[in-house]
């Protein structure tokens, strides 16, 4: 749940007047994302979201966001499409902070992803991937491997804190993440985050993929394999090889994978892993007292690494060989 | 902001086919009353509130909210309309708790409110009083002078820690209001906590009133006075009388003031101040450490009760005399 800025009324209504919107309705401030605050807007034109940038985002990433949600519409993707002011320009300023209008798109995030969602997942993901071709702008993915280790050293000493072992188990295992890291793979845009609550369906056909705020140029696998670890895990955080089979042959029918994408996949599997497991377990020990946001638990992160750990080839996971 | 229960997606479908609203095309989570769980929802038959109801607010109530609701739109007041599900209930159960539907309204809440909307909250106010007349359910002001000792005795030893005196200031003042508080003025049903918050514009225009979660039956005159202090003060938490001579005015143009209200109204005004300060008082004291939600400062009801002791006549709030 996101509100962490609240907006008068007048600088809002100042705001607007900088876009071709008609007059504003409502606008209520909406429990979606956590790195930014967020607010449903009716004005005369229609229905959408107004975003203002927190501090975890930071601005010169912006143009990247916003030209590629317009990149990928373009290509014909469903995503949130930036509304650019009268001076032509997609980022403005509302409450001291960088501020941007994008469409609303129906649909809803699945708590509960079926079959049949992770092939419609997989299917849009290898769009995804072809319909960043040709966009100019570059991102590094902050959050690879060489970001792993620099964001576990300073919390190392309570990783037991989490779960017993921990730290040994993360620190082994980034050892051998850093040495066995597949370089040179297919590369291009990845989304990076496309987590269920950042996939909208109406019935099981998705209507629109949200919240690009972590996306960047890296190995279209190394997506795949977070939405392997997102998607195809039961709720007792097991794998269920039927949800991974379905998504990772849709996305293939789309965007064939070439040989060295199939044989490195079990360790992209545990870098995504480990990515989120980093990431939640930093988050569980950054709780303030009192907070309304429960963190994400970390241990699934841990019970899904150590699935992947066991893997020997990417036929462990279900898939037929290319 | 209040989003204290999640929805999962499939039981908000089998919630939501209990209705005739066609296909459900979203639902988000918004920031809005302190009280209850609240989501914009989106179907095929338009926009509306989802509101799940959460421990602070009675069960046993809501047939009263809902049904005033209802009783006000016909006749004639803008406000948020309970929808009937298909066994003709305005009221169904969601994760564990009651639930209902009403209308979306367009509209936005002013943060400083100007002479123009101060009238407009009048004359709606004053609709609002005549247009619960002859609404059958009846609800007791559980907020009233006889609930006020209550609220503050177990709190009163800590009363100097939110300003020095405060034990004394509020001690003192409830013995008075106890002692003159009027009986027998016009009565009927209040909205009893219509702040700048719940009351939607349109430029100039109110577009709805909402969140009648604390509505009841009282002394209409007692209503006027809770608006008095919520829209009439700067933002210094100085009275400005321009601001109530038009609330005041544009009200008694629709219903008329009788003498004993008049009378009356400096101290319903000293009570109106006092309930508010102590509910903010209590609610100083009890903030979990690092919430979210920052408690409102029970400061700007000592400023304006103590404005209010000093009101010897009503005209000394710059109305004019019936």
């Amino acid at each position: 749940m996101a509100v962490y800025t609240q907006v008068d009324d007048e600088e809002l209504s100042a705001f607007l007047a900088t876009y071709d919107l008609g007059e504003l309705l409502s606008c209520k401030g909406i429990a979606e994302g956590v790195e930014n605050s967020n607010f449903y807007l009716h004005a005369g034109a229609g229905s959408f979201i107004l975003t203002l940038y927190e501090k975890r985002v930071a601005e010169a990433d912006l143009p990247f966001f916003l030209g590629l949600m317009e990149h990928l519409a373009a290509a014909g993707l469903v995503c949130p499409q930036p509304v650019r002011n009268r001076a032509g320009s997609a980022l403005g300023r509302l409450a001291g902070r960088p501020a941007a209008i994008v469409t609303f798109l129906d649909g809803l995030a699945v708590n509960h992803p079926e079959e049949a969602h992770c092939a419609a997942l997989g299917e849009k993901l290898a769009q995804l991937h072809l319909g960043g071709g040709g966009f100019t702008l570059r991102r590094p993915n902050a959050l690879s491997v060489s970001g792993w280790r620099p964001l576990f050293q300073p919390y190392s000493e309570r990783a037991d804190e989490v779960a017993p072992g921990l730290r040994a188990l993360i620190s082994d295992e980034l050892d051998r993440l850093e040495e066995s890291w597949p370089k040179n793979l297919p590369s291009g845009v990845i989304h990076a985050d496309l987590f269920p609550d950042n996939v909208l369906f109406l019935g099981e056909r998705v209507s629109g993929l949200i919240d690009f705020y972590f996306a960047c140029n890296d190995a279209f696998a190394y997506d795949l394999a977070v939405c392997l670890n997102a998607w195809c895990f039961d709720s007792s955080w097991t794998y269920n090889p039927a949800k991974g089979r379905a998504m990772f042959e849709a996305y293939r029918r789309v965007r064939p994978l070439d040989p060295t994408e199939w044989a490195a996949f079990p360790l992209l599997a545990r870098g995504a892993a480990m990515r989120f497991l980093l990431t939640r377990f930093v988050d569980a020990l950054n709780v303030p007292p009192g907070a309304l946001v429960r963190p994400k638990d970390p241990r699934e992160y841990i019970a899904k690494l150590a699935f992947h750990q066991k893997v020997a080839d990417a036929r462990d996971y279900g898939f037929t060989s290319p």
